[in-house]
């Protein structure tokens, strides 16, 4: 049994996390914190925890003297936060999978430029390992520190993935459209994240702006070995979970369907959750919602010989907490998708 | 293993059995019907299924051939044909769990007021089990073929049964205004059921002449051994799953939350799928959302004399599919929540 | 023209009374105010507004020195606040429309209880006119500070008025089951109003004991010439505007739809804003949205001899703004309807 | 008075020509066909119009013994109905304006490759003026035959007019990344527009292959003065009304924002519904429904050296009926805004 702690457990991604690990048959939550329920059962945070999970939360100060009791901590906490609470001593300890931003980008210069934080622990960030399971599985095996991509880099950049290994796309040419849902604001309360100012309305936000944007450019770079620039939009979409990424590239030479098709199967044959969809389906966010599926389909359009790549994730699992414990599950040795089969639910 | 064959498996809720059975461990679904998808793979109707569910649809017409294949057969069909198909030799030889109507009410000729229909198979009706499985739980245990119980009914009911057991509430005063989501008119394809007719709306329907009000009149009766007759009123609202009911009646004499609250608790204390709520918490569908649980609580107003009960199910799963792999187990003598521990999806 | 200010113009019916008030061509506003908005142009507040109505917002602080410029003065305030800001003087320069609680009850007591506050001016509570357009028609001619009801009591009091007025219905069976959308819950930053948590979702709140149900009671009973206590549920739903009222009583003698019907016609045959619709076709949210009407339909329920009345309106307009505009209409002499022509926008 | 017929006045864009001209003080609506609801009062269809507008629809075959009754005809209609309707006869009595895509296209080998059509009168493209308003005003005004553009072409045209006539931005890298709202599909039965389909979750469709492409290419073709091609790929989001486009191009030289922005203020400074936002804040659907407005704005990133071009209308409005009484109203020698000064409804 995998002895789990949670920092940050009754933000969005906290929540999720708790759902999953209590429907992971080989971990058990000892302790979860939150500042928000602090002394509150969860149940408080969450009804639909009534009599399922219905421990009492503790405090962000109290985590360390609990170390002992876990495993593995999880850390699904506003940005700056974890790169605070965590160090050598803890990290000595258990095994830590970070679901903030603090440790995704290797350059404490970059991190300061996009967050506008100076890094409270830069002496980790060479041992941190990007947590995208499908790429950097050997890594994560062995990891003791884990920085859980985005979601908006999760999706976009598995899509584009055998893509950029091949060498088959113009690197300057790509742009990536992404919409996503409301929960990706988290469950902070400000106005512009009210029903009324979500629902019946959309529109793109951060543009050219968005933090993610280093994140996918440095992990887009690590693959294709090349510096690559890109162009990123988010769109914020009414719908609780989903995102869909639509990405653009053109092609550094003619290929067919088959051909390109054929290197996604190559590519992600072994990968349980990677669903690379029959021709002329294209990714839907309802098919993956509730799972940790990523759906990935394009179309080559000959009129301007571009690649349109398509893909579709549930932000909170596969774009935060299901990859968060498919990390676990590879850092523990355990098949990577225990207790990540639910079936998407639908409607 | 269970092996298990379901008729009309591409509806709503025949999808939401799909699902179901698929995360039960002890069972196995042999073949799936489906006229519109006839001889397709099953993700063509739902893609969420891609290489997790990938049988084809075979013919309604063919089921009898192949039901030596299964021990248990759910009927997830249009009201009047299960009570078409199904018949003693198939009942000598699998368990039958019918989710339509055809098996509801007692009475063939209140069958044919209600749903303008001559019921095919009359003397089937003594022997069918009415499927509320809280309540008929001994019944369900030996029986051959269960009526499922319709969404309204077991939401409304539930919340009511020890009111009406314990001869609370004046039978003559019950009104029920419930609050569906859409899923529940199935996925035909009519103008009422399209996106921009029902986001942004809400409305009252089938007033006063709703199907399930002689289902709902008939189960209560049984409950508090006299005739019941009620108000009911149907609700649409724009939510995919969820059903919420609200009930009012008066009080025979004056009680206390905590006596009423302390009679809930004594019924249901065994219970897994029945959540009554702690005082003042009142029961909201998202918190059952994707999952076989009921929550229910009430509240007393001295100034009306009335109590009035709030409860809420995932039409899909507790109102549908969910009942159903409930009384499955409880008919293959499992534990009850087996299979049917899903985590309330939320947001 | 009418020349008018709005105090507190930033919030759901602040806006919606900018809009209509925009669209009339009788009026000119003069100034808003809003504290959340301080010296920024309005469209800073709601982007709609960008190029069609781009005044600064002022401070509640400056409405006094400001009053001589407006011949009406609209308070769309939280509750206690215009009751601190009206006063003799005022009343003797501007005509007020006050749209919170503050002026509604005529029992400075009764507002104790239910809204916890000491009223600031209960010399004025004699003299203002609840605005229930249609039924005070006569006075609100006549008045200089009007109270515009609240959502519910106008759906609901509205819907019943005949029926109360004629004495046909037990006075004491009266139970109103309300659906609002989420506009009503104003534009305040608190969790419970944040899209992910409404979105996919419905819930009772205030059971038996929403600040409502006195304004209900003491305009019935009014009506009724006698005491009237109501059971009063109110429900939240996913849309942004709407309300939907079902209401149930029981019928003192037997009387036909037609009978009744002709009563609501008697009633309403005057009344451009209610629309009595034809029979088995019941109100529902989406064909009032962005106009004044409330439609109004019924059923009789011969089973349980209850009459099912069923009202719908947009909650910001015949629920709060349109129907302040109404009242407007009524005090200068205007034509009731100027100004609040628009066709319902649908889908 | 302007006397209007209406040929397929029941489908969304019908309706929406119907709300419009009805609160057109210059326009009647002398009658309205409809198949779907031959001889039915027009509240059948949609039940705001009770009292409102209660004319009965007649059919299409009707309609040419009924056009001396009117001035202007709008047709509504599915793609390849009106070409099959229209004709020079009609022409000489009436002024068409043509809701379909039809008349659209200048070449009907094109209209045949992507509608798969035979043209049924080819002999009237030459004469059809496109009826983007703002861009054609001159021709608009002259025509007896408008081709009323589609809502995508509005939205992505208008918004990259500047730049593609100022020959600022490569016109092979253009890329349109567009998301509509689901009233784009019609009032059409069938499951793929059911609530349950389409409610919380996203979609491309018609990638690389959307029949407003080639619509969009020839306008933009028109404009630049040069053949261009496009990548578009729209988006399904589940909203009622809105449309968004996302467009991204490689800039030819380098610009800063405010040298840009003054050249769309000198192209849109005397267009009334072109609204050009302040730095920084970027279109939301929200802001324009349910008015004919299109807002617009843009960012350059520096990075990539392309400009990211945003514009949001009501696709119902300026993407349909809307436009359709704009070019009625520069017809008639009317002002461009007479009857569409409606504000925005939010929330």
């Amino acid at each position: 049994m995998i002895n789990a702690g949670i920092i940050g457990s009754t933000g969005y991604a906290g929540q999720e996390l708790v759902r999953l690990l209590l429907e992971h048959k080989d971990v058990e939550i000892k302790w979860v914190t939150s500042n928000t329920y602090l002394n509150k059962t969860y149940n408080k945070a969450y009804g639909s925890y009534f009599r399922i999970f219905d421990q009492e939360c503790i405090s962000d100060n109290d985590f360390e003297n609990l170390i002992d009791e876990i495993d593995v901590l999880f850390t699904a906490t506003p940005h700056g936060l974890s790169a605070a609470l965590i160090n050598k001593e803890i990290l000595q300890k258990v095994k830590v999978i970070d679901l903030s931003a603090d440790f995704r980008l290797k350059d404490k210069d970059t991190y300061k430029v996009w967050y506008g934080l100076e890094h409270a622990s830069p002496e980790l960030l060479e041992e941190a390992v990007y947590g995208l399971s499908e790429i950097n599985k050997v890594d994560i095996k062995k990891a003791q520190l884990i920085a859980n991509p985005g979601c908006y880099p999760t999706c976009s950049t598995l899509s584009l993935f055998p893509l950029l290994k091949e060498d088959i796309i113009d690197e300057t040419s790509i742009i990536i459209d992404a919409k996503s849902g409301v929960s990706g604001a988290g469950r902070a309360n400000n106005v512009s994240s009210l029903y009324c100012e979500v629902n019946e309305s959309t529109k793109a936000y951060g543009v050219a702006a968005h933090r993610h944007t280093p994140e996918i450019e440095e992990q887009m770079s690590y693959i294709a070995n090349k510096d690559i620039k890109i162009s990123f939009t988010p769109h914020l979409i009414p719908i609780n979970r989903g995102m869909l990424t639509t990405s653009y590239a053109t092609l550094k030479k003619k290929k067919t369907y088959n051909e390109i098709k054929e290197l996604y199967e190559q590519y992600y044959k072994e990968e349980y959750f990677v669903r690379v969809l029959d021709e002329g389906v294209y990714p839907e966010t309802r098919w993956v919602e509730g799972s940790n599926f990523i759906d990935i389909n394009f179309k080559i359009d000959e009129r301007t010989n571009r690649i349109i790549v398509i893909s579709a994730i549930d932000n909170l699992v596969k774009g935060a907490a299901g990859q968060a414990v498919q990390n676990m599950n590879l850092m523990f040795g355990l098949p990577e998708n225990t207790g990540l089969k639910q079936i998407p639910l639908f409607p």
